[in-house]
């Protein structure tokens, strides 16, 4: 193919992605490329272009946004091509290479969708509140802990504030905060930015300074009190946002949490360690778990925010045993096309706003334009960590 | 093809890989799997088994220890191959699709070889020395710092032992623990298994406790003082273990490390801020680092541990002012496969005998049966651990 059939081929293809779209030629290297790396890229309409050497390959596509997108082999035999505009913020990617899916090998690499796979983070307006910035600074721990419950070493992410070793008699509230189904403690640590954004927010003075734990609650992992297995336990239709869910299936989370985690993290940092200054917090199914851990300890657990993944009704707050009485804050969440046509089980804005009526600090947020993914939690964390301790 | 010709294909690939060689049947899953993978797997002949996905593919490769390895695919489109054995320890390796080096999907991810990629631990004699166990944890704490040589945020990690936020008025040592080539400062907190060799050792009193700071020394990323790039600068031949350096080529990480990253440390750790509490070690070219910078910097940094990268002669220490006085140990090591047949300066061993014949507390170890790779640097750490503060 000679250079400018070359071109005409590309710019057909390149063309054809969105009918009648004109790419805009403003790409630049995303952000979470490996170092010294070119492509992957963003534009400010927010596609994606990659770019893969595959010489020998018969079809390569970019696989993003649950669609894919052919490639287009060059005379150098690097394959290149560009996708629809995503949303702004951070997406899961693969590449398929003659039937092969893997990570593109010019990108850092993330956990989730039950992988180590590729991200790449589209620009954001509203960017500014997760960019490392020369404010004091905390740090992201790596520990390995000892599990009595499962009888096991486990592995944790803490946040700590800025200071914390400094004022060495202060003493701090915790955010427990989980993930969603597919990932790890691996995702608020990485992706979720929890770190720049709280030591953003902190430094501006719009959040009180505070421990966050990041631990893995992957549910069906987690075995019962009586040593069943929760993964292959029987199914109830139609629970928890439409999933198939076992009776009690937060019971193996919620037992290594209470019993081995927070006496951990009490043990070892310097916690203010009562149900008021103690929050749990997660999207999606890290949210789910929230909700139903929340309702059920809410001596353990005295703030709950829960992103993307359901509400707590004014009818289940008063079924709770205590909850009224505990529960000093409720923060709910979603991205504004998760809510787009309505949601199975009511409108969760018009029950929250139920559960504020019946005198609960409860609190109702929507992420513009984003959906079922990081930009709608890191925006959750950001406004929820506002509401803390407060 | 059917099964029988299926089988027998595997069967001459398999035994065609090592001339006359039988594969013992005894493969397991790798340790640096990703969650629920089963692949790749490991025999204790030490040979590593691969199997991709790839139904489209015409040819697939196993990219470990500088060879390729074609697989052979299967009915179900899963390509599959073995290894000859390799040494003891941890591997990067890569997959070849059609052309493309891409990771595999399977495994977890290391930076080496300028790159995020697979992994593979092969099981070793020794290994006990850096299994995780239920011993009192230190921390791998992640920190961002400015850098003002840099005009940057930097990134490191620095390990705290166990007990760091307990005794909260104890002071400790510090060891700044440099890469090699085409690494980074993820090298020793993942692959390398610092926190892991520290706590044990720490554990069964073998090691004093102390700090370890991981920061990236990639030399040529580094400006001069005066602004020049480290990395356009002209070479001279020969110079460094072959490779062609510039002139003073440690400038820019050197300082960077004393005026930036040892302050840092200092102001935001409990150390003992003085030349005798603090080392500077490195494998390849982070160990002709700590060489370059130990003996014009032997003020600051009391400790050198050299690791597969040159050794410290009697006459060069000598030459270097206030070295003679100011060194408490000069450790220096290599694997046993590096220093087969000679190395070109002189036998390493005869050197550091040299050294230690003038007095100073000189050591020398070899890391048996393994080459220029992490077993060795492992071993080393733990070896040099038990010398250090002593």
């Amino acid at each position: 193919m000679n250079k400018f059939m070359y071109a005409l081929t590309a710019a057909l293809c390149f063309g054809a992605i969105s009918a009648n779209a004109q790419v805009k030629e403003d790409f630049v290297p995303s952000p979470n490329n490996q170092s010294g790396k070119q492509y992957p890229m963003v534009n400010s309409e927010r596609r994606v272009r990659v770019k893969i050497n595959a010489p020998d390959a018969k079809s390569v596509k970019l696989d993003i946004g649950s669609k894919k997108y052919d490639l287009v082999k060059g005379e150098d035999g690097q394959w290149t091509g560009t996708s629809d505009p995503q949303d702004e913020g951070f997406h899961y990617y693969q590449i398929n290479i003659d039937g092969a899916d893997v990570p593109d090998p010019s990108t850092m690499y993330y956990y989730g969708c039950s992988r180590w796979g590729s991200g790449i983070d589209v620009p954001a307006a509203d960017q500014d509140f997760y960019q490392l910035k020369d404010v004091p600074q905390g740090e992201i721990r790596e520990i390995y802990y000892w599990s009595d419950y499962n009888k096991a070493m486990r592995h944790c992410y803490v946040y700590t504030p800025a200071g914390y070793d400094i004022d060495k008699d202060k003493r701090y509230p915790v955010l427990y905060l989980q993930h969603g189904g597919g990932e790890s403690e691996h995702g608020w640590a990485q992706q979720g930015k929890t770190g720049i954004i709280l030591d953003n927010l902190i430094a501006e003075g719009k959040a009180l300074p505070f421990i966050v734990v990041m631990d893995n609650g992957t549910w069906m992992s987690f075995k019962r009190a009586d040593g069943s297995s929760l993964a292959m336990g029987p199914r109830r239709p139609g629970q928890g946002g439409g999933m198939n869910l076992p009776e009690d299936w937060t019971e193996g989370f919620r037992n290594t949490l209470i019993q081995d985690i927070v006496p951990m993290i009490d043990n070892r940092f310097r916690t203010i360690a009562d149900k008021d200054h103690r929050a749990l917090a997660g999207l999606s199914m890290g949210a789910m778990e929230t909700k139903e851990i929340g309702l059920r300890r809410p001596d353990v657990f005295g703030s709950l925010g829960i992103f993307s993944g359901g509400t707590i009704s004014a009818e289940e707050a008063a079924a709770a045993p205590g909850f009224m009485k505990n529960n000093n804050l409720t923060f709910v969440s979603y991205g504004s096309r998760e809510i787009e046509g309505g949601r199975q089980g009511g409108d969760p804005k018009q029950i929250t706003d139920g559960l504020a009526a019946t005198g609960c600090n409860a609190h109702y947020y929507v992420s513009d334009q984003t959906a079922h993914e990081w930009q709608s939690w890191r925006r959750s964390l950001y406004q929820f960590a506002q509401l803390l301790w407060k």
